[in-house]
Protein backbone atom coordinates (compact mmCIF):
# COMPACT_ATOMS: atom_id res chain seq x y z
CA UNK A 1 0.00 0.00 0.00
CA UNK A 2 3.24 2.08 -0.12
CA UNK A 3 4.00 2.63 -4.25
CA UNK A 4 2.49 5.11 -6.24
CA UNK A 5 -1.41 4.68 -6.79
CA UNK A 6 -2.73 5.30 -10.26
CA UNK A 7 -6.18 6.22 -10.32
CA UNK A 8 -8.53 5.50 -13.41
CA UNK A 9 -11.20 7.85 -13.38
CA UNK A 10 -14.56 7.96 -14.98
CA UNK A 11 -17.87 10.18 -13.99
CA UNK A 12 -18.96 10.78 -10.51
CA UNK A 13 -17.39 11.46 -6.44
CA UNK A 14 -15.37 8.66 -6.31
CA UNK A 15 -12.37 9.16 -8.05
CA UNK A 16 -12.06 12.67 -6.14
CA UNK A 17 -12.56 10.66 -2.87
CA UNK A 18 -9.66 8.74 -3.63
CA UNK A 19 -7.48 11.82 -4.32
CA UNK A 20 -8.24 13.29 -0.92
CA UNK A 21 -7.12 9.61 0.40
CA UNK A 22 -3.57 9.77 -1.42
CA UNK A 23 -2.98 13.49 -0.20
CA UNK A 24 -4.22 12.76 3.56
CA UNK A 25 -2.34 9.91 3.57
CA UNK A 26 0.53 11.48 2.01
CA UNK A 27 0.83 8.90 -0.76
CA UNK A 28 2.11 9.59 -4.24
CA UNK A 29 -0.89 9.23 -6.88
CA UNK A 30 -1.59 9.62 -10.73
CA UNK A 31 -4.58 10.01 -12.16
CA UNK A 32 -5.45 8.69 -16.02
CA UNK A 33 -8.69 10.70 -16.50
CA UNK A 34 -10.72 8.71 -19.25
CA UNK A 35 -12.46 11.69 -21.57
CA UNK A 36 -16.13 12.54 -21.30
CA UNK A 37 -16.48 10.21 -17.71
CA UNK A 38 -13.65 12.24 -15.71
CA UNK A 39 -14.89 15.07 -13.75
CA UNK A 40 -11.76 17.89 -15.41
CA UNK A 41 -12.18 20.02 -11.71
CA UNK A 42 -11.44 16.97 -9.77
CA UNK A 43 -8.59 15.91 -11.46
CA UNK A 44 -7.04 19.52 -12.59
CA UNK A 45 -4.71 20.09 -9.13
CA UNK A 46 -3.86 16.72 -9.97
CA UNK A 47 -1.18 14.76 -11.82
CA UNK A 48 -2.75 13.76 -14.43
CA UNK A 49 -3.09 12.44 -17.92
CA UNK A 50 -6.42 12.42 -20.68
CA UNK A 51 -6.80 9.64 -22.89
CA UNK A 52 -9.95 8.42 -24.55
CA UNK A 53 -11.49 5.07 -23.73
CA UNK A 54 -10.35 3.66 -27.19
CA UNK A 55 -6.75 4.65 -26.49
CA UNK A 56 -5.53 1.40 -24.10
CA UNK A 57 -2.24 1.40 -25.58
CA UNK A 58 -1.19 5.39 -24.39
CA UNK A 59 -2.75 4.65 -21.25
CA UNK A 60 -0.41 1.63 -20.49
CA UNK A 61 2.86 3.47 -21.54
CA UNK A 62 1.71 6.72 -18.98
CA UNK A 63 0.95 4.16 -16.24
CA UNK A 64 4.38 2.59 -16.20
CA UNK A 65 6.18 6.09 -17.28
CA UNK A 66 4.67 7.27 -14.29
CA UNK A 67 5.90 3.83 -11.95
CA UNK A 68 2.30 3.16 -11.52
CA UNK A 69 2.06 -0.68 -10.12
CA UNK A 70 -0.96 -0.09 -8.05
CA UNK A 71 -3.95 0.43 -10.18
CA UNK A 72 -7.80 1.75 -9.05
CA UNK A 73 -10.61 1.85 -11.18
CA UNK A 74 -12.66 4.63 -9.80
CA UNK A 75 -16.15 5.80 -11.08
CA UNK A 76 -18.64 5.17 -13.62
CA UNK A 77 -18.39 5.43 -17.39
CA UNK A 78 -21.20 6.03 -19.58
CA UNK A 79 -21.81 4.83 -23.27
CA UNK A 80 -18.73 6.62 -24.88
CA UNK A 81 -19.36 8.11 -28.54
CA UNK A 82 -17.84 5.96 -31.16
CA UNK A 83 -15.48 8.74 -30.99
CA UNK A 84 -14.06 8.50 -27.66
CA UNK A 85 -14.43 4.86 -28.21
CA UNK A 86 -12.32 4.62 -31.37
CA UNK A 87 -10.16 1.51 -30.81
CA UNK A 88 -6.21 1.84 -31.62
CA UNK A 89 -4.44 -1.52 -31.78
CA UNK A 90 -3.94 -2.51 -28.63
CA UNK A 91 -7.45 -2.35 -27.69
CA UNK A 92 -8.84 -4.21 -31.07
CA UNK A 93 -6.61 -7.06 -29.44
CA UNK A 94 -8.23 -6.97 -26.31
CA UNK A 95 -12.26 -6.74 -27.96
CA UNK A 96 -10.78 -9.48 -30.45
CA UNK A 97 -9.74 -12.01 -27.61
CA UNK A 98 -13.67 -10.79 -25.93
CA UNK A 99 -15.19 -12.13 -29.08
CA UNK A 100 -18.40 -12.09 -30.19
CA UNK A 101 -19.93 -13.36 -27.26
CA UNK A 102 -22.53 -11.14 -24.96
CA UNK A 103 -20.98 -9.97 -21.99
CA UNK A 104 -22.47 -7.60 -19.70
CA UNK A 105 -20.96 -4.76 -17.63
CA UNK A 106 -19.57 -7.05 -15.37
CA UNK A 107 -18.12 -9.43 -17.93
CA UNK A 108 -16.66 -6.58 -19.48
CA UNK A 109 -14.93 -5.05 -16.51
CA UNK A 110 -13.43 -8.68 -15.46
CA UNK A 111 -11.83 -8.87 -19.08
CA UNK A 112 -10.62 -5.57 -18.30
CA UNK A 113 -9.22 -6.11 -15.06
CA UNK A 114 -7.43 -9.65 -16.51
CA UNK A 115 -6.20 -7.52 -18.99
CA UNK A 116 -4.29 -4.75 -16.64
CA UNK A 117 -3.23 -7.70 -14.46
CA UNK A 118 -1.29 -9.39 -17.57
CA UNK A 119 0.06 -5.66 -18.11
CA UNK A 120 1.60 -5.98 -15.12
CA UNK A 121 -0.70 -3.69 -13.14
CA UNK A 122 -1.76 -5.04 -9.73
CA UNK A 123 -5.52 -3.70 -9.56
CA UNK A 124 -6.89 -2.88 -5.97
CA UNK A 125 -10.36 -2.12 -4.95
CA UNK A 126 -11.71 1.51 -4.24
CA UNK A 127 -13.39 -0.66 -1.39
CA UNK A 128 -9.72 -1.49 0.41
CA UNK A 129 -8.53 2.35 -0.06
CA UNK A 130 -11.72 3.74 1.59
CA UNK A 131 -12.68 1.55 4.29
CA UNK A 132 -13.77 4.57 6.48
CA UNK A 133 -16.55 5.40 3.64
CA UNK A 134 -18.72 1.43 3.87
CA UNK A 135 -21.95 1.52 5.23
CA UNK A 136 -21.56 -1.13 8.14
CA UNK A 137 -24.43 -3.18 9.48
CA UNK A 138 -27.23 -1.38 11.16
CA UNK A 139 -29.04 1.37 10.71
CA UNK A 140 -26.70 4.75 9.77
CA UNK A 141 -29.09 7.35 11.48
CA UNK A 142 -32.03 7.87 14.00
CA UNK A 143 -34.54 5.58 11.53
CA UNK A 144 -35.21 2.41 11.22
CA UNK A 145 -37.44 0.00 8.40
CA UNK A 146 -40.42 -1.12 10.26
CA UNK A 147 -41.81 -4.89 9.24
CA UNK A 148 -43.30 -3.84 6.24
CA UNK A 149 -40.16 -2.04 5.00
CA UNK A 150 -38.16 -4.93 5.91
CA UNK A 151 -40.31 -7.37 4.35
CA UNK A 152 -39.58 -4.56 0.71
CA UNK A 153 -35.88 -5.15 1.41
CA UNK A 154 -36.17 -9.10 1.42
CA UNK A 155 -38.29 -8.84 -1.57
CA UNK A 156 -35.81 -6.72 -3.46
CA UNK A 157 -32.61 -8.48 -2.61
CA UNK A 158 -34.10 -11.45 -3.94
CA UNK A 159 -35.07 -9.63 -7.50
CA UNK A 160 -32.10 -8.26 -7.51
CA UNK A 161 -30.35 -11.82 -7.07
CA UNK A 162 -32.53 -12.99 -10.08
CA UNK A 163 -31.16 -10.06 -12.04
CA UNK A 164 -27.72 -10.63 -11.00
CA UNK A 165 -27.49 -14.05 -12.67
CA UNK A 166 -28.50 -12.21 -16.11
CA UNK A 167 -25.83 -9.32 -14.70
CA UNK A 168 -28.36 -6.79 -15.40
CA UNK A 169 -29.00 -3.89 -12.30
CA UNK A 170 -27.98 -3.02 -9.01
CA UNK A 171 -31.38 -1.44 -7.70
CA UNK A 172 -34.86 -1.97 -7.41
CA UNK A 173 -37.56 0.35 -5.71
CA UNK A 174 -39.80 -1.94 -3.98
CA UNK A 175 -43.39 -1.24 -2.27
CA UNK A 176 -45.75 -2.97 -0.35
CA UNK A 177 -44.36 -6.00 -1.92
CA UNK A 178 -44.47 -4.78 -5.47
CA UNK A 179 -41.21 -4.04 -7.88
CA UNK A 180 -41.96 -0.27 -8.43
CA UNK A 181 -38.79 -0.07 -10.49
CA UNK A 182 -35.80 -2.12 -11.93
CA UNK A 183 -32.71 0.07 -13.01
CA UNK A 184 -30.96 -0.75 -15.71
CA UNK A 185 -28.26 1.87 -17.83
CA UNK A 186 -30.16 4.43 -16.43
CA UNK A 187 -28.36 4.96 -13.18
CA UNK A 188 -30.41 5.05 -9.84
CA UNK A 189 -30.97 8.87 -9.59
CA UNK A 190 -33.51 8.03 -13.10
CA UNK A 191 -34.87 5.31 -11.36
CA UNK A 192 -35.41 6.65 -7.68
CA UNK A 193 -36.84 9.81 -9.73
CA UNK A 194 -39.16 7.43 -11.82
CA UNK A 195 -40.61 5.58 -9.12
CA UNK A 196 -41.84 8.55 -7.38
CA UNK A 197 -44.71 9.14 -10.02
CA UNK A 198 -45.27 5.60 -9.64
CA UNK A 199 -46.17 5.16 -6.25
CA UNK A 200 -48.89 3.99 -4.24
CA UNK A 201 -51.10 4.69 -0.99
CA UNK A 202 -49.67 3.68 2.30
CA UNK A 203 -46.81 2.52 3.07
CA UNK A 204 -43.64 4.30 1.49
CA UNK A 205 -41.47 1.85 -0.71
CA UNK A 206 -37.56 1.51 -0.56
CA UNK A 207 -34.66 2.22 -2.44
CA UNK A 208 -32.30 -1.75 -2.38
CA UNK A 209 -29.15 -1.05 -4.01
CA UNK A 210 -26.92 -3.97 -3.75
CA UNK A 211 -23.95 -5.15 -5.76
CA UNK A 212 -24.14 -7.64 -8.01
CA UNK A 213 -23.18 -10.97 -6.79
CA UNK A 214 -19.80 -12.05 -8.08
CA UNK A 215 -19.69 -8.63 -8.96
CA UNK A 216 -16.29 -7.01 -9.58
CA UNK A 217 -16.39 -4.43 -6.48
CA UNK A 218 -12.53 -3.48 -7.00
CA UNK A 219 -14.05 -1.53 -9.94
CA UNK A 220 -17.79 -0.87 -9.97
CA UNK A 221 -18.65 -0.15 -6.10
CA UNK A 222 -22.19 0.92 -5.54
CA UNK A 223 -22.11 4.57 -4.13
CA UNK A 224 -24.82 6.64 -2.37
CA UNK A 225 -24.66 10.14 -1.20
CA UNK A 226 -26.40 13.23 0.40
CA UNK A 227 -27.99 13.29 -3.53
CA UNK A 228 -28.93 9.98 -3.55
CA UNK A 229 -31.01 10.32 0.18
CA UNK A 230 -32.60 13.66 -1.44
CA UNK A 231 -34.29 12.22 -4.40
CA UNK A 232 -35.37 9.67 -2.18
CA UNK A 233 -37.01 11.96 0.07
CA UNK A 234 -38.24 13.48 -3.01
CA UNK A 235 -39.81 10.52 -4.22
CA UNK A 236 -41.86 10.01 -1.12
CA UNK A 237 -39.37 6.94 -0.08
CA UNK A 238 -38.97 5.74 2.88
CA UNK A 239 -35.86 4.07 3.37
CA UNK A 240 -32.84 2.96 1.66
CA UNK A 241 -31.04 -0.49 2.09
CA UNK A 242 -27.56 -0.99 1.06
CA UNK A 243 -25.30 -3.97 1.31
CA UNK A 244 -23.31 -3.59 4.79
CA UNK A 245 -19.55 -3.68 4.06
CA UNK A 246 -20.02 -3.38 0.45
CA UNK A 247 -21.44 0.19 -0.64
CA UNK A 248 -19.98 3.49 -0.41
CA UNK A 249 -21.46 6.65 1.55
CA UNK A 250 -19.86 9.70 0.72
CA UNK A 251 -20.22 12.52 2.71
CA UNK A 252 -21.82 10.26 5.80
CA UNK A 253 -22.35 13.04 7.95
CA UNK A 254 -24.70 15.00 5.86
CA UNK A 255 -26.11 11.84 4.48
CA UNK A 256 -27.48 11.27 8.22
CA UNK A 257 -28.19 14.34 8.66
CA UNK A 258 -30.74 14.62 5.88
CA UNK A 259 -31.99 11.42 6.42
CA UNK A 260 -32.92 12.17 9.76
CA UNK A 261 -34.57 15.27 9.02
CA UNK A 262 -36.68 13.79 6.16
CA UNK A 263 -37.51 10.54 8.17
CA UNK A 264 -35.95 8.23 6.30
CA UNK A 265 -33.85 5.31 7.07
CA UNK A 266 -30.57 4.30 5.79
CA UNK A 267 -29.46 1.03 6.46
CA UNK A 268 -26.78 -1.58 5.77
CA UNK A 269 -27.84 -5.30 5.71
CA UNK A 270 -25.87 -8.07 5.53
CA UNK A 271 -25.68 -9.39 1.57
CA UNK A 272 -27.26 -12.73 2.36
CA UNK A 273 -30.18 -12.77 4.68
CA UNK B 1 -67.71 -22.17 -25.31
CA UNK B 2 -71.51 -21.43 -26.06
CA UNK B 3 -72.93 -19.44 -22.49
CA UNK B 4 -72.70 -16.30 -21.57
CA UNK B 5 -69.69 -14.91 -21.63
CA UNK B 6 -68.79 -12.27 -18.34
CA UNK B 7 -65.93 -10.38 -19.52
CA UNK B 8 -64.05 -8.48 -16.07
CA UNK B 9 -62.71 -5.65 -18.35
CA UNK B 10 -59.71 -3.35 -17.27
CA UNK B 11 -57.83 -0.61 -18.81
CA UNK B 12 -56.54 -0.93 -22.56
CA UNK B 13 -58.25 -2.32 -25.66
CA UNK B 14 -58.46 -5.91 -24.91
CA UNK B 15 -61.88 -6.01 -23.34
CA UNK B 16 -63.08 -3.82 -26.48
CA UNK B 17 -61.76 -6.95 -28.97
CA UNK B 18 -63.34 -9.31 -26.58
CA UNK B 19 -66.48 -7.86 -27.13
CA UNK B 20 -66.21 -7.54 -31.17
CA UNK B 21 -65.84 -11.25 -31.00
CA UNK B 22 -68.76 -11.71 -29.24
CA UNK B 23 -70.83 -9.73 -31.30
CA UNK B 24 -69.19 -10.83 -34.21
CA UNK B 25 -69.89 -14.94 -33.12
CA UNK B 26 -73.54 -13.27 -31.90
CA UNK B 27 -72.11 -14.69 -28.42
CA UNK B 28 -74.18 -13.26 -25.18
CA UNK B 29 -72.16 -11.69 -23.23
CA UNK B 30 -71.97 -9.53 -20.02
CA UNK B 31 -69.04 -6.80 -19.03
CA UNK B 32 -68.07 -6.53 -15.75
CA UNK B 33 -66.46 -2.97 -15.67
CA UNK B 34 -63.50 -2.10 -13.28
CA UNK B 35 -64.19 1.22 -11.74
CA UNK B 36 -61.26 3.47 -12.60
CA UNK B 37 -59.25 0.88 -15.03
CA UNK B 38 -62.25 0.05 -17.87
CA UNK B 39 -62.67 2.34 -20.77
CA UNK B 40 -66.29 3.77 -20.99
CA UNK B 41 -66.93 4.54 -24.10
CA UNK B 42 -65.62 1.00 -24.61
CA UNK B 43 -68.37 -0.68 -22.57
CA UNK B 44 -71.38 1.94 -22.79
CA UNK B 45 -72.86 -0.03 -26.03
CA UNK B 46 -72.59 -3.46 -24.15
CA UNK B 47 -74.90 -5.10 -21.36
CA UNK B 48 -72.79 -4.25 -18.43
CA UNK B 49 -72.17 -3.07 -14.79
CA UNK B 50 -69.30 -1.13 -12.93
CA UNK B 51 -68.45 -1.99 -9.67
CA UNK B 52 -65.06 -0.87 -7.52
CA UNK B 53 -62.10 -3.44 -7.02
CA UNK B 54 -62.46 -4.10 -3.20
CA UNK B 55 -66.65 -5.06 -4.51
CA UNK B 56 -65.89 -8.89 -4.84
CA UNK B 57 -69.56 -9.56 -3.37
CA UNK B 58 -70.85 -7.18 -5.37
CA UNK B 59 -69.18 -8.53 -8.67
CA UNK B 60 -70.13 -12.10 -7.94
CA UNK B 61 -73.81 -11.26 -6.89
CA UNK B 62 -74.12 -9.90 -10.47
CA UNK B 63 -72.29 -12.54 -12.35
CA UNK B 64 -74.72 -15.50 -10.79
CA UNK B 65 -77.87 -13.20 -11.62
CA UNK B 66 -76.53 -12.78 -15.13
CA UNK B 67 -75.98 -16.54 -15.27
CA UNK B 68 -72.81 -16.11 -16.42
CA UNK B 69 -70.43 -19.03 -15.98
CA UNK B 70 -67.67 -18.63 -18.81
CA UNK B 71 -65.65 -15.52 -17.34
CA UNK B 72 -62.48 -13.76 -19.25
CA UNK B 73 -60.77 -11.31 -17.26
CA UNK B 74 -59.07 -8.63 -19.72
CA UNK B 75 -57.18 -5.27 -20.05
CA UNK B 76 -54.47 -4.12 -17.59
CA UNK B 77 -54.96 -3.11 -13.92
CA UNK B 78 -53.49 0.36 -12.63
CA UNK B 79 -53.00 0.64 -8.97
CA UNK B 80 -56.03 1.41 -7.83
CA UNK B 81 -56.81 4.17 -4.94
CA UNK B 82 -57.92 3.09 -2.17
CA UNK B 83 -61.14 4.28 -2.11
CA UNK B 84 -61.48 1.73 -4.81
CA UNK B 85 -59.87 -0.95 -3.42
CA UNK B 86 -61.74 -0.02 0.57
CA UNK B 87 -62.08 -4.18 0.57
CA UNK B 88 -65.75 -5.29 1.68
CA UNK B 89 -65.92 -8.55 3.55
CA UNK B 90 -65.72 -10.53 0.82
CA UNK B 91 -62.28 -9.57 -0.62
CA UNK B 92 -61.39 -8.71 3.16
CA UNK B 93 -61.49 -12.63 3.11
CA UNK B 94 -59.60 -13.00 -0.14
CA UNK B 95 -56.88 -10.95 1.61
CA UNK B 96 -56.90 -12.45 4.68
CA UNK B 97 -56.36 -16.00 3.10
CA UNK B 98 -53.58 -14.64 0.97
CA UNK B 99 -51.79 -13.46 3.64
CA UNK B 100 -48.20 -11.34 4.63
CA UNK B 101 -46.70 -13.62 2.23
CA UNK B 102 -45.39 -10.55 -0.67
CA UNK B 103 -47.09 -11.76 -3.78
CA UNK B 104 -45.77 -10.44 -6.84
CA UNK B 105 -48.31 -9.24 -9.39
CA UNK B 106 -48.67 -12.88 -10.91
CA UNK B 107 -49.04 -14.75 -7.59
CA UNK B 108 -51.80 -12.48 -6.91
CA UNK B 109 -53.60 -13.16 -10.78
CA UNK B 110 -53.39 -17.00 -9.54
CA UNK B 111 -55.03 -16.61 -6.55
CA UNK B 112 -57.87 -14.40 -8.01
CA UNK B 113 -58.48 -16.90 -10.52
CA UNK B 114 -58.58 -19.66 -7.57
CA UNK B 115 -61.04 -17.61 -5.99
CA UNK B 116 -63.26 -17.69 -8.74
CA UNK B 117 -62.88 -21.22 -9.72
CA UNK B 118 -64.26 -21.32 -6.14
CA UNK B 119 -67.36 -19.77 -6.92
CA UNK B 120 -68.08 -21.68 -9.65
CA UNK B 121 -66.85 -20.04 -12.34
CA UNK B 122 -65.20 -21.14 -15.11
CA UNK B 123 -61.83 -18.74 -16.21
CA UNK B 124 -61.08 -18.67 -19.89
CA UNK B 125 -58.06 -17.07 -21.70
CA UNK B 126 -58.63 -14.24 -24.30
CA UNK B 127 -55.84 -16.32 -25.94
CA UNK B 128 -58.44 -19.18 -26.42
CA UNK B 129 -61.13 -16.15 -27.61
CA UNK B 130 -59.48 -14.47 -29.88
CA UNK B 131 -56.41 -17.03 -31.43
CA UNK B 132 -56.70 -14.70 -34.95
CA UNK B 133 -55.31 -11.62 -33.04
CA UNK B 134 -52.13 -14.20 -31.58
CA UNK B 135 -48.75 -13.84 -33.53
CA UNK B 136 -47.46 -16.51 -35.55
CA UNK B 137 -43.92 -17.33 -35.53
CA UNK B 138 -41.81 -15.78 -37.77
CA UNK B 139 -41.74 -12.35 -39.12
CA UNK B 140 -44.99 -9.75 -39.37
CA UNK B 141 -43.98 -7.76 -41.93
CA UNK B 142 -41.00 -7.76 -44.57
CA UNK B 143 -38.17 -6.48 -42.03
CA UNK B 144 -36.28 -9.45 -40.04
CA UNK B 145 -33.60 -9.30 -37.49
CA UNK B 146 -30.19 -9.14 -38.56
CA UNK B 147 -27.15 -11.38 -36.77
CA UNK B 148 -26.93 -8.46 -33.67
CA UNK B 149 -30.21 -8.40 -33.27
CA UNK B 150 -31.04 -12.14 -32.76
CA UNK B 151 -28.28 -11.76 -30.50
CA UNK B 152 -29.91 -9.47 -28.64
CA UNK B 153 -33.32 -10.92 -28.42
CA UNK B 154 -31.23 -14.24 -27.12
CA UNK B 155 -30.21 -11.47 -24.49
CA UNK B 156 -33.08 -10.01 -23.29
CA UNK B 157 -34.94 -13.65 -23.46
CA UNK B 158 -32.25 -14.70 -20.59
CA UNK B 159 -32.88 -11.62 -18.74
CA UNK B 160 -36.79 -11.72 -18.96
CA UNK B 161 -36.11 -15.43 -18.07
CA UNK B 162 -34.10 -14.57 -14.76
CA UNK B 163 -36.61 -11.84 -14.22
CA UNK B 164 -39.67 -14.60 -14.14
CA UNK B 165 -38.51 -16.44 -11.48
CA UNK B 166 -38.66 -13.06 -9.41
CA UNK B 167 -42.28 -12.54 -10.47
CA UNK B 168 -40.99 -8.99 -11.82
CA UNK B 169 -41.29 -7.88 -15.50
CA UNK B 170 -42.77 -8.88 -18.80
CA UNK B 171 -40.37 -6.13 -21.34
CA UNK B 172 -36.48 -5.10 -21.64
CA UNK B 173 -34.37 -3.15 -24.23
CA UNK B 174 -31.30 -4.57 -25.45
CA UNK B 175 -28.79 -3.23 -27.47
CA UNK B 176 -25.93 -4.32 -28.68
CA UNK B 177 -25.64 -7.05 -25.80
CA UNK B 178 -26.66 -3.96 -23.51
CA UNK B 179 -29.88 -4.22 -21.41
CA UNK B 180 -31.22 -0.31 -21.34
CA UNK B 181 -33.95 -1.01 -19.61
CA UNK B 182 -36.10 -3.14 -17.70
CA UNK B 183 -39.60 -3.18 -17.29
CA UNK B 184 -41.36 -3.56 -14.25
CA UNK B 185 -44.93 -0.92 -13.10
CA UNK B 186 -44.06 1.59 -15.29
CA UNK B 187 -45.82 -0.50 -18.50
CA UNK B 188 -43.86 -1.02 -22.01
CA UNK B 189 -44.64 2.55 -23.31
CA UNK B 190 -42.86 4.41 -20.43
CA UNK B 191 -40.00 1.52 -20.82
CA UNK B 192 -39.87 2.42 -24.65
CA UNK B 193 -39.41 6.34 -24.42
CA UNK B 194 -36.80 5.78 -21.75
CA UNK B 195 -34.98 3.36 -23.72
CA UNK B 196 -34.81 6.00 -26.50
CA UNK B 197 -33.44 8.74 -25.01
CA UNK B 198 -30.46 5.98 -23.35
CA UNK B 199 -29.61 4.12 -26.67
CA UNK B 200 -26.28 4.62 -27.75
CA UNK B 201 -24.86 5.03 -31.89
CA UNK B 202 -24.28 1.56 -34.12
CA UNK B 203 -26.67 -1.31 -34.64
CA UNK B 204 -30.61 -0.26 -32.82
CA UNK B 205 -32.12 -2.04 -29.70
CA UNK B 206 -34.76 -4.42 -29.61
CA UNK B 207 -37.60 -4.28 -27.57
CA UNK B 208 -38.30 -8.03 -26.15
CA UNK B 209 -41.76 -8.85 -24.69
CA UNK B 210 -42.28 -11.88 -23.20
CA UNK B 211 -45.15 -13.54 -20.93
CA UNK B 212 -43.32 -14.75 -17.22
CA UNK B 213 -42.42 -18.15 -17.52
CA UNK B 214 -45.58 -19.72 -15.76
CA UNK B 215 -47.79 -16.63 -16.20
CA UNK B 216 -51.28 -16.74 -15.78
CA UNK B 217 -51.82 -16.21 -19.90
CA UNK B 218 -55.65 -16.19 -19.26
CA UNK B 219 -55.64 -13.28 -17.11
CA UNK B 220 -52.83 -10.82 -18.55
CA UNK B 221 -51.11 -11.79 -21.89
CA UNK B 222 -48.82 -9.62 -23.46
CA UNK B 223 -50.70 -7.33 -25.76
CA UNK B 224 -48.84 -4.80 -28.63
CA UNK B 225 -50.35 -2.87 -31.37
CA UNK B 226 -49.92 0.32 -33.77
CA UNK B 227 -48.70 2.53 -30.60
CA UNK B 228 -45.96 0.14 -29.72
CA UNK B 229 -44.69 0.33 -33.08
CA UNK B 230 -45.24 4.21 -33.20
CA UNK B 231 -43.18 4.46 -30.25
CA UNK B 232 -40.70 1.90 -30.96
CA UNK B 233 -39.49 3.90 -33.99
CA UNK B 234 -39.92 7.09 -32.44
CA UNK B 235 -37.09 6.00 -29.75
CA UNK B 236 -35.06 4.69 -32.93
CA UNK B 237 -35.26 1.03 -32.08
CA UNK B 238 -35.03 -1.82 -34.80
CA UNK B 239 -37.74 -3.95 -33.77
CA UNK B 240 -39.67 -6.13 -31.52
CA UNK B 241 -39.77 -9.70 -30.34
CA UNK B 242 -42.60 -11.16 -28.81
CA UNK B 243 -43.73 -14.72 -27.71
CA UNK B 244 -45.36 -16.59 -30.54
CA UNK B 245 -48.97 -17.75 -30.21
CA UNK B 246 -48.57 -16.35 -26.62
CA UNK B 247 -48.89 -12.61 -28.28
CA UNK B 248 -52.06 -10.20 -28.82
CA UNK B 249 -51.28 -8.32 -31.74
CA UNK B 250 -54.19 -5.91 -32.37
CA UNK B 251 -54.91 -4.42 -35.69
CA UNK B 252 -52.28 -6.67 -37.18
CA UNK B 253 -52.45 -4.86 -40.57
CA UNK B 254 -51.97 -1.46 -39.61
CA UNK B 255 -48.96 -2.68 -37.43
CA UNK B 256 -47.60 -4.49 -40.23
CA UNK B 257 -47.80 -1.06 -42.75
CA UNK B 258 -46.09 1.27 -39.85
CA UNK B 259 -43.45 -1.39 -39.24
CA UNK B 260 -42.38 -2.09 -42.92
CA UNK B 261 -42.51 2.01 -43.76
CA UNK B 262 -40.25 2.72 -40.75
CA UNK B 263 -38.03 -0.48 -41.56
CA UNK B 264 -39.12 -2.14 -37.84
CA UNK B 265 -39.12 -5.95 -37.91
CA UNK B 266 -42.00 -7.84 -35.70
CA UNK B 267 -41.32 -10.98 -35.33
CA UNK B 268 -42.68 -14.55 -33.20
CA UNK B 269 -40.07 -15.93 -31.33
CA UNK B 270 -40.66 -19.34 -29.54
CA UNK B 271 -40.67 -19.06 -26.08
CA UNK B 272 -37.69 -21.22 -25.96
CA UNK B 273 -35.25 -21.33 -27.97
Amino acid sequence: MTGKLGIVAGGGRLPGLLIDACRNSGREYFVLALKGQADPTLVARSPHAWIRMGAAATGFRILHEQGVVDLVMAGHVRRPSLVDLRPDLRTVKFFAKLGRKGVGDDGLLRAVIRELEDEGFRVVGADELLPDLQIPQGALGCHTPDGQANADIARGMGVLAALSKADVGQSVVVQQGIVLGVEAVEGTDALIERCGALRREGAPGVLIKFPKSGQETRVDLPTIGPDTVRRAAAAGLGGIAVAADATIVVDQAEVIRIADEAGLFVVGVPART
